[in-house]
């Protein structure tokens, strides 16, 4: 391990990452990244979260095969959210679409599918 | 209030809201939002999002003047996260860079300060 920024992890051991397209710049997702899963993912440079819901470290894609190779890990200010530039293969939603950022608060899709959900997902 | 997607604010009553910058598409912070300041983004135009420092309401800009003029407002396939997108007065982060996000997390730092907190905050 290099020297890194002293993450701030807080009370429940998670930090919010936001993953861009490091090309498009479009806001991919939204997840949670434990101390764990952020040196997974500066060691293999495929981004790794932390499920929620599973309870468990999570390889973005190790299911679906839509890895994100990470370019570049970035803190803010406060130490306490993570910016993921990421390459992403196929699309970062379950979904289908390339972004979970797909609707507007109004309901309105604004991405199209790039992927069938139901030929990833079983 | 018309017809809004109906965002899961979870147990603390809060979710995250990713802000980007609508032309430069940068991100540039991320902060938590509660029903309130989501409505009060929604009514005002203006980003609002929840202090949990200050614990209240928050109008991003309001002291500072670096007011977030909101073009879009997305939610996430699980409908709990936002992303805002917005024009950014002056610069949004309190150390006067653009974005929040301007340290790679090895700590070199990537984004030039645009203003001087010093003449901004007191």
């Amino acid at each position: 391990m290099t020297d890194y920024v002293d993450v701030d992890f807080g009370d429940n051991g998670l930090v919010p990452a936001v993953a861009q397209d490091v090309e498009s710049k479009d806001v991919l997702m939204l997840a949670y990244v434990s101390p764990d899963a952020l040196e997974a993912t500066l060691d293999t440079g495929f981004a790794h979260y932390y499920s929620r819901s599973r309870d468990e470290l999570w390889k973005k894609g190790a299911s679906s095969g839509h890895l994100q190779t990470v370019s570049e890990v970035r803190v803010d200010c406060d130490e306490d959210t993570l910016l993921y530039l990421v390459e992403q293969a196929g699309g970062a939603c379950h979904t289908g679409r390339e972004t979970c950022f797909y609707r507007r608060i109004d309901g309105e899709k604004v991405a199209e599918r790039v992927f069938d959900p139901d030929d990833v997902y079983e």
